[in-house]
């Protein structure tokens, strides 16, 4: 082991191998209430750097568990058995090509600052997962992050133009460059896409950018029902509208902000349907919005008439996540998403499985995607409960026709739910793949790979689940 | 032989096995001049009919050459050696999941009839590859094909929530589904994505809708060089304009055209914008269109103030591929991309190119993707000089950050170009994936993988090349 970590620091300098108790219990935790046991955690500062790190550990033996900012809410970058873990903050670089409309990022940039310096361009990088202030380019394309804007832009991965990778063997792969399009030869960059550090380590990005949409408009629309709330999403979708937002709260998540500072609401409805448009022209997008608020028939609509009550009304679906974390109870956040036509029966089985386990089980998620963030709120004598109701939702989600992981993937916590979505053969090909990038199991080692049959308690069995609380939660 | 040409009978029925000579020469060409050497076509009509055809073929160690509709513009789907010609043509069924907002179709569907069956649910299946017409959407996804609407909307790639494939061993592989998001273990459905029938036998696909823009409005901006229409196209862009369609045309991709039928211009400018908005409300769209003309500042501007209008500007466009093959002449019709910002550049390398070979190459494409199809245009004596010219183009689009198929694919004819743009790491790796999945290269050999460096002589040295014509040339 010492000489290992002399090899890393040859490699890195010394104040890039951080190896003080603080550092390694700050850098075993992400987003969850998972506890690892991080040995060393390295910051190498260059794909080169990368590569030699990877290499020091493969010839030592020692798993590395690559890491971006650290905000999974699976267990992705929990180190869950004795490992280096190669965070790639440092590789932090941005920059925007405007006239190639891409920018080329460090994996450890964080979203949101590409975000702001496409936008200073005249630039738009799309996706936008509610962790974007925190989070890296290089954990979101590891997990395909999605967030509100999928529905009208489409998910990471659609972004995704290039990636340079270091394979467990050391050596680098480069793929795809500033081209917006490109059928030569297999996707590689796409099965890195989503594959949670488990094949290599991404350590640069070329992502694709779009115009910069101008201008805004929301409205809020309220609903005596979950289900007209769901039909609602239909019939706006199926009447040629794109919303750059489609949003969805139940009564449960608005109650919950709103026990935290007024919404601006005359009542809490049973669902609230946020709906965004964006565009050029202020007037046309507001127009827009009008017309989509009309067609959603709520039972209340407010339209945000300024910049101030756009974020005033934002902040009821955004301001969700830190209400959470202020709350007294414990809380365990999933993400599951069903066929858009399945959005009522979720709910009506969210609501049932509520009821029947006692648990308070507040929704939102983003409603034209389908996809669903149930959150578990629970107290400490519940926590027993909690396992067998995500394996309810997992269950529930998969015969819907949906997924037990819209945007977060797999990591340790949904790993053993695989087998409910994907079939045997399917998986044994995750494994040829792999098998063939990492023999040795070098990257990220009990992530993604489901090792046994669900038995609905894997949750509980976390090592220290629950015994922290870390970060913001995005959802 | 015989006795596989039985065991195929037995499974698919004696009438779809083809073996008389003209169903042998149809089914060994696509839309290249490559001419094969097909020794059975055979008509599946279920995916358990294709894993029994794929287990006799496999048996019998006879390659198998998938097969789409076979309008292919590198060589992809001619079997370049003895082979059975698997057609998915039978598989056509199409079911358009309006609530899910998601189509269900056999991979032999033609995508134009999933468009139509999407617009009259009220929703849209964007990718529109000028074959749209002819060519199936298995096709389409194994080629990762583009088209006029990739700016706004995206790549087949980005439109494939699900896919059923058969493997080389008969496995079949059922992955996604028909919901919109997935982050759960690596993504396969992407691999087999631009694989070009290499890698499995595609049967049935789930595909994303959104959706449908009801309106449509179109301008047509002429300009008097080609460096300013280039430099429009990033003004455009960068002011925050998406446009649904940006096309360009040079002066001898307008001539061309003109020389046919009239196109209704009072003269023929260097280059041609085309620029397309779609919308809900067809005021706001035609707004957005005079917007974006203006801010296109050509020498002429024509905004289309009718459907007939529209339909008569957008012609002078897409009767490019009709016009083409009237020729007297034979052509070979390219597909390159570059950065956006490259666009002027690599005009001017054309236009340079045409000059010192003497070549005609007319050019139009996607110049809001940086894809364009120079067509080198030529007299039979000049044959010997299109490969080189061919090879030129190549070099060119690399050296400018781009790459030689932008939504071809690589097939026979560009497959010894691929080292010029992928790593020998990346090439390595796709043998990789080739070997796991394909261990005796049952699927579509001699295809993708580059057998050789590139000589610059390998369009000429295809077995017939430019012996035939067939079908329409989809550009």
């Amino acid at each position: 082991m010492n000489e290992l970590v002399d090899r890393l620091k040859a490699i890195v300098g010394e104040s890039h191998v951080l190896m003080a108790a603080a550092a390694l219990d700050e850098y075993s935790h992400d987003g969850t209430f998972m506890q690892g046991a991080a040995v060393a955690v390295v910051l190498p500062a260059s794909t080169d750097e990368v590569r030699a790190v990877v290499d020091a550990c493969r010839t030592a033996r020692m798993p590395v568990v690559p890491r971006g900012r650290g905000t999974s809410l699976v267990g992705g970058s929990v180190p869950v058995e004795p490992a280096v873990v190669l965070s790639v903050e440092r590789l932090d670089q941005i920059e925007i090509d405007a006239g190639a409309l891409v920018a080329v990022a460090g994996a450890g940039a964080i979203t949101g600052l590409i975000q702001e310096a496409a936008t200073q361009a005249g630039l738009m990088y799309p996706p936008d997962p509610a962790s974007a202030s925190m989070s890296s380019i290089g954990g979101n394309i590891a997990c395909n992050a999605g967030g509100i804007s999928c529905l009208k832009y489409g998910l990471t991965a659609d972004y995704v133009l290039g990636l340079t990778v270091v394979l467990a063997d050391g050596r680098v792969l480069t793929l795809g460059g500033r081209t917006r399009k490109r059928s030569s030869g297999y996707r590689l960059a796409q099965l890195f896409v989503g594959s949670e550090g488990t094949l290599g380590v991404i350590t640069e990005v070329i992502l694709k950018l779009i115009p910069l949409p101008r201008h805004h408009a929301l409205a809020a629309v309220s609903f005596s029902s979950r289900e007209a709330a769901g039909e609602a999403v239909t019939r706006l979708l199926s009447a040629g509208h794109l919303p750059a937002a489609l949003e969805i709260m139940d009564r449960e998540a608005v109650e919950l902000v709103a026990s935290a500072a007024p919404i601006g609401l005359d009542r809490v409805p049973e669902a609230l349907l946020l709906v965004e448009q964006d565009g050029v022209d202020p007037e046309r997008v507001l127009e827009d919005v009008l017309g989509m608020a009309e067609l959603l028939d709520g039972d209340e609509t407010r339209v945000a008439q300024s910049a101030a009550e756009r974020e005033r009304l934002w902040n009821v679906r955004k301001s969700f996540g830190k209400v959470l974390l202020s709350m007294p109870g414990n809380y365990f956040s999933e993400d599951i998403a069903v066929p858009v036509s399945a959005i009522p029966e979720m709910l009506r089985r969210i609501t049932s499985l509520a009821k029947s386990s006692g648990l308070r089980i507040v929704t939102m998620g983003h409603a034209g995607d389908g996809n669903l963030h149930p959150c578990i709120v629970f107290a400490e004598d519940q926590r027993p409960l909690v396992g067998e109701a995500a394996a309810r939702l997992f269950h529930d989600a998969v015969e819907l026709g949906g997924t037990i992981s819209a945007e977060h993937g797999l990591g340790a916590l949904k790993r053993d739910h695989a087998v409910l979505e994907h079939q045997p053969v399917e998986i044994e090909l995750w494994r040829t793949v792999k098998q063939q990038l990492d023999p040795e199991g070098l990257f990220n080692p009990h992530k993604v790979f489901p090792e046994g049959p669900p038995d609905g308690k894997f949750l509980e069995r976390q090592p220290g689940w629950g015994s922290t609380r870390r970060g913001e939660v995005a959802v």
